[in-house]
């Protein structure tokens, strides 16, 4: 719309001569630093290459998202994803490409299940006679796959799934049923409307010896098709559909399913591990399961080094705008008309944002942590069948997945909140991002229950260290556990406890030594006072979060500190990194201040100093904060947000966004009360029925309401 | 659709009978209890009354709202604003009445302003003869109207805003004119494509004594017809539009405007408390504006009450699920097929619900205090022009709105997450929530902005003690102004601190010990040793929330110890209230106890004891928590849940949405990747236009250089 806007700009100052202000304070090589976080598997390199090819594919423009129906949005999807399967061809995609691909297109689309749990399901789960047959199908995306556990009445609970796989002995057929309305399948991503085949979870069942009462084995794996492949309708006695809209996920079609008495062959039944003997009906047994620990440690690592990329983006949207962003003058100034402060100078603001920059950091050495300890223990295993660090590879994987994803949730709404105003519209980047990461909390082992697996094993070890033959009940219990389990012994602690604001050692020593406390407290408990574990829930969570804060503690502190990995960057860059080290840990201490202070790890003389140190950690970080998020490379395409890019011009993007692309500004309404008339010029009746429509949607009309009926 | 599924019901046991069974533990009188917290203004009443009516308006169904593109979304939002203006005249509906269907509808429509920030500001701030002009005009809905405050640049910062209003003694006119992109309005509801006029906040600019250069006023009130009356556009010289998507309110166009050197008359500048000479172009100073205080504490009052409607709405859908809801068994069961515990059982769970259920009544109490305070103030004024008391209630209000729409939002999206895999889904009725709530600790003073005010204040009160002649430096200082401030002297403290664990009334003098303690270290601080303004900030902050945090303890202690008011429920549901005070005041206390510890209120040795001490008040609370979400007396229709409807019926409600109502599952998906087409029959090149416009939008229809440069 060409009018008098077009010859305004912004007040001075510019945001683009801010930013490179900003960028112009530091020293900080950010290539080198981007390097150092972003080489594993050439992430740098990959995200170039694979950027320059999806930017130039108009249909995975994002700028129109947030204008759409939710039925729209999901064929969009669908649109998006045949494309990306096409391109991922045309270019000779490996898996990695792929995944890269999906990162920057920010969308789980209907077929992202299809390389994922569908097809690693039939990688890890099959026979080999199965896998040869399904395979090749599933490579060359013959037949497009869903996962099917979770159900309407159970998700964590895997064993209470109602769904049933009974041994039909006649026929030789397995007959999968769902006996209620809870035991149909809930959630599973590509079901609703797009998957013809689908790996069910149900509860085998296997008759009795003499063929009479069935007896249950569990929850077992079946690949069974759903839907007709030219149709493309769900086969007869299977009932399918999209659950409808959610948080998030708007172009991914989660489904329900429920079977009558439906039939699949002996084959269906995955059967690497465990089967069925097609003869006589008896069940052959699994070997032992503890490699799947070894896979899901693998997918949190995964976890946990996307979480710190989702924060990265929100903080780099934050810092950016911050930087920008004036209002008031200082409280203090003498002149009559002090410039506005850039609202990253408070303290206020940088308290919300800069422990959350030192937090990706944070996130990303543990992240890196956590795959060489899969990578080790895996070799562990391969090479000598010992599989003694699985448990604590586990726990500590649940531990971890449990607070980073946690960190990520809440830390991109404070960033959201933290920009006010802007933080709030549709072009901050920050509603998707927010809708999507959502899920993260609840899927992969809800946050809060899995952090019992944690405390479990830590209970164990400590029971192991009192039980040593060499306990020595007269030294320090704290010190021999830590020995024991967490690698350190080092008491720096004097009558004031450990000077966790002076040195960055007693730091780490800090979070292990309340992690020591809080297990022989639940050792003591558990173990030795017998009290029930329901009634301990809530210590035992805090003992997992304790774990998983020393763990980024400690991680943190080798990587900046004592072993840097490379490509290493300069030794300036070094200092801020460990000063980002000194920020995240004592952030973390004083949220949970009083935890040390009962642990008698600190005293209360120290307490007081924290917060000061605190701030005095940002004001060390504040010139630093710009350069430090440019070195996460988030590109402007994934970031879609007018208040984050990377050249500044805020306002411009904002204004333009509403002015030139909002579709409600192409039409003209009737305002007047007394009219039923809506869009100006439509009529009274035209308006009513539309409106009454759009009210009802398919309650009112029973039959589909046409989706292309749009403005 | 008629299929196998409705032959199908939920496995056992039902969500009906097992609210039933919870509803019989308890013996808390509901009614009695809902009246105690409903009765003024005859909400309960006005509620049933205007439920029945609005119920009945097929128009206001919410089963849709999820599905609907957000132009849509706001022409169903006008269509049903106009459809309740039209009511409210039919049945005759107060101001109070139009509220309450409001709430009801939650939804904020382009009327939303008409009756609120619209027509007060022009009956307060109108002259008399302004008010006799426009009063009718607005009263009879024969104009539509916004608020023009916050700008593209300037949002809590009011007297940075840059749109300017320059008088021309020429003409006698003001001259509106937005001088650069930033001095866009912005935000401003109903402004984008419903209002026809406007209030416009601008720099008042009048020229000095030579008439020669201009001098700023400040920012000043103006009247502004902005759109034409037949046709609706916008009149020449102004620019206006929709601002676009944003997180919640999908229903309400908030807009942007700029000016072109526009004209507007002598009267449009509100002129009851100031103005402009219309002979010599003075100034007309104006009155004291402390008054202006006053009605924000009102404002502020009614969002602490809605806060806690909020907070209830989301604390019951997350109780009664939680009841119904089961998953695992208990870990130490004998029984080897133990049944399900209801996920409310667990510790983990009721420490994330409970805690928020006693905040509804906190906030109740407190938002009742207000509500007093504010109509005793307004008495003492009008009777004897005495405003001293407007700054406590300043102060007050400001922390206290900062605290408790952080409790709100914060905990809204905590029962959510509580609700695992089904509070994500549409038909949970937290995502709606979730998305309008959060604009609430930004809106009417950013949280962490405003509670300077109430620092401010404090620190002005200590500096009153301190210098009082009868202060006695050798006494305690905390006493003192406890006594003088806070209205106790209380001392209970012995060697061991405050007994919080086994006295509720250590409980109210803790909290005013904490505040006491922050208000002298930050007199100190700014005081005595001058420290700046903002290098104090995060102290301030804190010192704020204590003060808040202390007066929701205090009004919540004194409702349910002291002075029950009426009409009060029975000493047993009295007993639970004592109960639910304990545990929020705990609760409250655990999360910042290091503040406590270092104020030396409490010891490290009571810290040990809180935990448990929750622990065990949670258990007391659990049987009647259906019962006390019960009392808050929310609508089905207002809650929209499948999961915390009245009746319990998860299961069907959930699988009915999906089912029957799900606008996605009328349709079928062509899902292989090799073809175009994306709904079964529509052929290739149909699907490729159709896809490229979704994701276009206006984009891909109107000239815009810049984006497709940037894909």
């Amino acid at each position: 719309m060409a009018d008098f806007t077009s010859g305004l700009r912004p007040a001075d100052p510019q945001g683009p001569s801010l930013l490179a202000q900003e960028r112009a304070r530091s020293s900080i090589d950010v290539e080198q630093l981007a390097k150092h976080l972003l080489s594993r598997n050439d992430f740098l390199g990959r995200q170039k290459r694979i950027l320059s090819i999806l930017t130039r594919i108009p249909l995975f423009s994002k700028r129109n998202l947030l204008n759409i129906a939710r039925p729209d949005r999901y064929q969009l999807g669908l649109a998006r994803a045949k494309t990306l399967r096409r391109l991922s061809l045309k270019h000779g995609w490996d898996q990695e490409d792929y995944l890269m691909a999906e990162y920057l297109m920010d969308e789980m689309g209907p077929y992202a299940l299809q390389s994922s749990m569908f097809a690693t399901s039939i990688r890890e789960q099959c026979s080999d006679e199965q896998k040869a047959y399904w395979l090749p199908k599933v490579e060359n995306w013959e037949i497009i796959g869903c996962y099917g556990q979770t159900e309407l009445g159970h998700g964590s609970n895997v064993k209470g799934i109602e769904c049933q796989a009974k041994w039909d002995p006649q026929t030789k057929e397995f007959i999968i049923h769902s006996p209620t309305l809870t035991a149909s399948k809930w959630w599973n991503g590509a079901l609703g409307r797009t998957a013809n085949h689908a790996i069910v979870v149900a509860q085998l069942l296997l008759p009795g010896p003499e063929n009479d009462k069935y007896e249950s084995y569990g929850p077992h794996q079946f690949i069974v098709q759903i839907r007709d492949m030219e149709s493309n309708k769900p086969l007869d006695g299977i009932v399918i559909g999209d659950i409808g809209p959610k948080y998030g996920y708007p172009g991914m079609d989660n489904g329900y399913m429920l079977f009558n008495h439906f039939r699949v062959p002996h084959g269906a039944l995955l059967s690497k591990y465990s089967g069925v003997d097609i003869e006589h009906g008896a069940y052959i047994k699994p070997n032992n399961p503890a490699l799947v620990y070894g896979t899901m440690t693998f997918i949190r690592a995964q976890i946990i080094m996307h979480a710190r990329l989702v924060l990265a983006r929100a903080v780099t949207i934050a810092v950016r705008y911050l930087s920008i962003r004036r209002q008031f003058s200082d409280r203090d100034s003498k002149e009559a008309c002090a410039p506005e402060e850039a609202v990253l100078n408070y303290p206020t603001v940088q308290i919300r944002i800069l422990p959350l920059l030192a937090t990706t950091f944070a996130l990303h050495y543990t992240g890196e942590s956590m795959y060489k300890l899969y990578w080790s223990t895996r070799r562990q295993i391969e090479n000598t069948g010992d599989i003694s660090r699985l448990a604590e590879m586990h726990a500590a994987s649940s531990g971890l997945k449990s607070i980073c994803t946690t960190l990520a949730a809440d830390g991109i709404e404070t960033c959201r909140r933290a920009m006010g105003g802007h933080g709030f519209g549709g072009g901050s980047g920050m509603v998707g991002l927010n809708n999507e990461y959502l899920s993260k909390p609840t899927v992969e082992g809800d946050n809060w229950m899995i952090t019992q697996q944690t405390a479990s094993y830590l209970i164990k070890r400590m029971a192991e260290v009192v039980s040593q033959p060499n306990f020595k009940p007269q030294d320090s219990i704290h010190e021999q556990f830590q020995e024991y389990i967490l690698g350190t012994k080092d008491s720096r602690k004097n009558s004031n406890g450990l000077d966790v604001v002076g040195d960055p050692f007693a730091l780490v020593a800090a979070f292990k030594q309340r992690v020591s406390y809080l297990a022989h407290q639940m050792y003591q408990a558990r173990v030795i006072e017998t009290e029930p574990w329901t009634s301990l829930m809530i210590p035992l969570h805090r003992l997992s979060c304790a774990h998983a804060e020393s763990l980024l503690v400690s991680n943190f502190y080798e990587a900046a500190f004592t072993r840097i990995s490379p490509p290493s960057p300069d030794q300036a860059t070094v200092d801020i990194l460990q000063t980002l080290f000194r920020l995240f840990a004592l952030f973390t201490l004083r949220a949970s201040a009083s935890e040390f202070l009962v642990s008698r790890t600190i005293t209360v003389d120290t307490v007081a100093h924290v917060t000061p140190a605190i701030q005095k950690l940002m004001t060390q970080v504040r010139p630093h904060a710009v350069r430090l998020v440019d070195a996460w490379s988030i590109p402007d395409y994934l970031l879609e947000s007018d208040l984050g890019s990377y050249d500044g011009d805020v306002y411009n993007r904002v204004f333009q966004r509403a002015h030139q692309e909002n579709p409600l500004n192409m039409l003209t309404f009737n305002s007047d009360w007394r009219s039923e008339e809506i869009i100006m010029g439509e009529g009274e009746e035209n308006a009513s029925k539309r409106m009454q429509a759009l009210a009802l949607g398919v309650a009112g009309r029973v039959r589909s309401p046409s989706l292309s009926s749009k403005l």
